[in-house]
């Protein structure tokens, strides 16, 4: 018996998905372990930036209305009555043609308001007593950088949700976060099924294939932010996968079986799904590869029946569990990042269906190009490992030439997008 | 005193710092681990993909001989003499006018030579008998994957020093690494340096600030793909710094220290590069920010004096240490990425020195932009959170304008670039 599915859009497969977004939870981690993870609160500054007046320059604090009539005939002297290192604090109050020998960072003391930087001082020794003289005058805030000048106390200076990078690393440094609100990383379980799957220890047999999926998939969920957790692969028996699936779910957040989902005899999936009374959302899509992907929620949980073929496999998650993570992550923008790029060559076998080509992107003097990675059959493992997006072909009754522009979507991107697949459409030849 | 220093060019200090490149070492680390790793050898197939002829389709198994005659007017008949799954191997000969169900990724039998599609088949029962029928005829090969046509074995599908993503993955657990090979992580050490220094867990005194180059070094480690290894804060005692920078260097393969690098009085960086007698590569650059960069070798190890200004410290990183660590990765292109893009707003103050100006990129209908990543004073930590490039600016007499080409370094990028150091140069305006 051949079962019936009905093929729904793209668009509305995500949009099924999206609805079971998984809630974010929050974990406090200490600041270098917060490291490409996503941060749980907004970032506001705690402090001015600088906190302090502060000197940019090794050389001299002065009083700038001292330096008026220095001129390279008639320099000015300074008697230098001390030095302030960084992280000091010179309690003194500088008087007139008094200069302080000054550092880079440290704090501009009281009745200063200028520094002259080193080179462009002389200094001579008189007495015991150091002096240092300028040619040139300066005004009043010269060299000085003031309290609040980059950053204002209270700002806030990172969004809730942000990728943290060293620069965002930099800055929960400086306003104080020893440890950091972070997202929890959701837990998201794969189990393998198929009786042909040999693991990637285990010698060749005839008509055995080593189980790629899986690992691929583990590759892929941590690539997405997430935490794999592998269960193996699926018995033979019906009832012991059921338990399997029950116990798995029990153990994760989300849950991906990878194979079993096209309607071959041999596949458990649909009984599975009905045995446990999770809800079918879809069970096919219209486009290639990947139309057979299926999604299953239960009690909230989601269920991915992602394809056995590498290829449909791969793009399966991609387009319906990567937003599922990135949303977990307060990302407003969960999806793959869409961009426009030019077609790197020809691609002319036409298809009435959504096609997803694995590409690789390059860069023609800033132009972003994409061009198939290599064999493209559903079932070639051997490009996806090249790929970094794949070229979004809508279907159509005509094949794509070199150098019109197509849609993109980015794979290596943490920045994504927000609702790619609105006005997803062919374009006319340039 | 003030130290004469001696500028070198950017291209001229990425050089000196390439000839120490740290030797390459490899570990084998469970499949999964493998991820964001480099590979240390070459990939090469164990076997052919597909290993065996396999259906790529549910359906029946026939010899096309068998169907010529088929029209829809004068279907033929196929008595259906068993079944087949992923997996298993049928052992007889199909004959004439006989037909193996056979599933998804199940090898081709013996005497068959195309595969109907299950949706394209009737089937009937007669005397306990399966039976189906076609109404078209098929050619020989039809939908049959035969055995090599993805990958041949011997091929190298994956070149040493290449970046493991989830699609190399896949490759590595087909052709059955169930360890991989993978470039060792250098372990980078750090230490900062800075009297005005509190660590981030400390409430804020007068004249100080808190480390922020310190953590933000060892992300940037960890981006590279390194490992980072903090030894705290350097003694305010020279005796006792020479001996802290002994000792890590006994426990890294890399020492980056941060501050304590310009020509300020309370400097021990130079003190100490004698003291351990270490030569200095260089401790000038003609770059802003970064300048006063300094890089020393003892015994080829390389010990890293980057500025204590969070730009330029940044900067300093991914210029001269980055390329090391990729290097022993076995990466041909250990560079920052270089490409081109279109300057997104005025910049017009001048400068003589080459500058590299963090910036945000993105694309305008597929075009590279960069945008300076707002207030650019090389002591706002701000703008590192939402840089992911930089503009390299050549130093002259003149501003750049909105919509000029100009170089750009990619942040975030895997890839690399051989060496993106000639050529860099004004541009004319468009």
């Amino acid at each position: 018996m051949v079962e019936k599915r009905n093929p729904i859009a793209v668009s509305e497969a995500v949009k099924r998905v999206m609805d079971y977004a998984y809630t974010e939870k929050v974990e406090w981690v200490p600041l270098i372990e917060a490291n490409e993870r996503f941060l749980a609160e907004n970032l506001a500054a705690d402090q001015d930036v600088p906190s302090f007046d502060r000197s940019p320059y090794d050389g001299f604090a002065i009083r700038a209305v001292d330096s008026q009539k220095a001129t390279k005939e008639t320099p000015v002297s300074f008697k230098v009555v001390g030095e302030i290192g960084a992280g000091f604090v010179y309690e003194q109050e500088v008087q007139a043609f008094e200069a302080l020998r000054i550092m880079t960072g440290a704090p501009i003391p009281k009745g200063c308001d200028a520094v002259v930087m080193l080179e462009l001082t002389k200094d001579e020794v008189r007495d015991g007593q150091t002096y240092m003289s300028i040619n040139r005058s300066y005004e009043a805030g010269t060299n000085i950088s003031y309290q609040g000048e980059d950053v204002r106390k209270g700002e806030v200076l990172i969004q809730k949700g942000q990728f943290i990078n060293p620069g965002v690393i930099a800055l929960l440094a400086t306003f104080g976060y020893a440890e950091v609100p972070v997202f929890k990383k959701p837990v998201v379980g794969v189990i393998a099924t198929g009786s042909e799957l040999l693991e990637p220890n285990e010698p060749l047999q005839a008509g055995k294939i080593r189980n790629s999926n899986a690992y691929m998939i583990m590759a892929q969920i941590e690539r997405a932010g997430a935490t794999a957790k592998y269960f193996g692969q699926f018995s033979d028996d019906l009832d012991v996968c059921i338990e399997e699936v029950k116990k798995a779910l029990s153990q994760v957040d989300i849950l991906i079986t990878t194979g079993g989902v096209s309607v071959g005899d041999y596949d458990y999936l649909p009984a599975i799904y009905e045995a446990i009374g999770a809800t079918v959302l879809f069970n096919k899509v219209a486009m290639r590869p990947g139309s057979v992907t299926t999604v299953a929620a239960l009690d909230g949980q989601l269920l991915y029946g992602l394809s056995g073929n590498p290829s449909a496999c791969y793009v399966g998650f991609e387009l319906f569990t990567r937003p599922i993570i990135r949303k977990s992550f307060g990302s407003p923008t969960p999806h793959l990042r869409r961009e426009k790029a030019i077609l790197g060559e020809d691609f002319t076998k036409a298809n009435p269906f959504t096609r997803f080509i694995r590409a690789t992107l390059h860069y023609n003097d800033g132009q972003l190009v994409a061009t198939p990675s290599g064999f493209n059959k559903s079932s070639a493992v051997s490009s996806l490992a090249t790929a970094n997006a794949f070229i979004v072909l809508p279907g159509g009754s005509r094949g794509y030439e070199k150098d019109m522009p197509v849609d993109v979507l980015l794979l290596e991107d943490v920045q994504g997008s927000e609702w790619p697949w609105d006005n997803i459409k062919k374009y006319s030849k340039l």
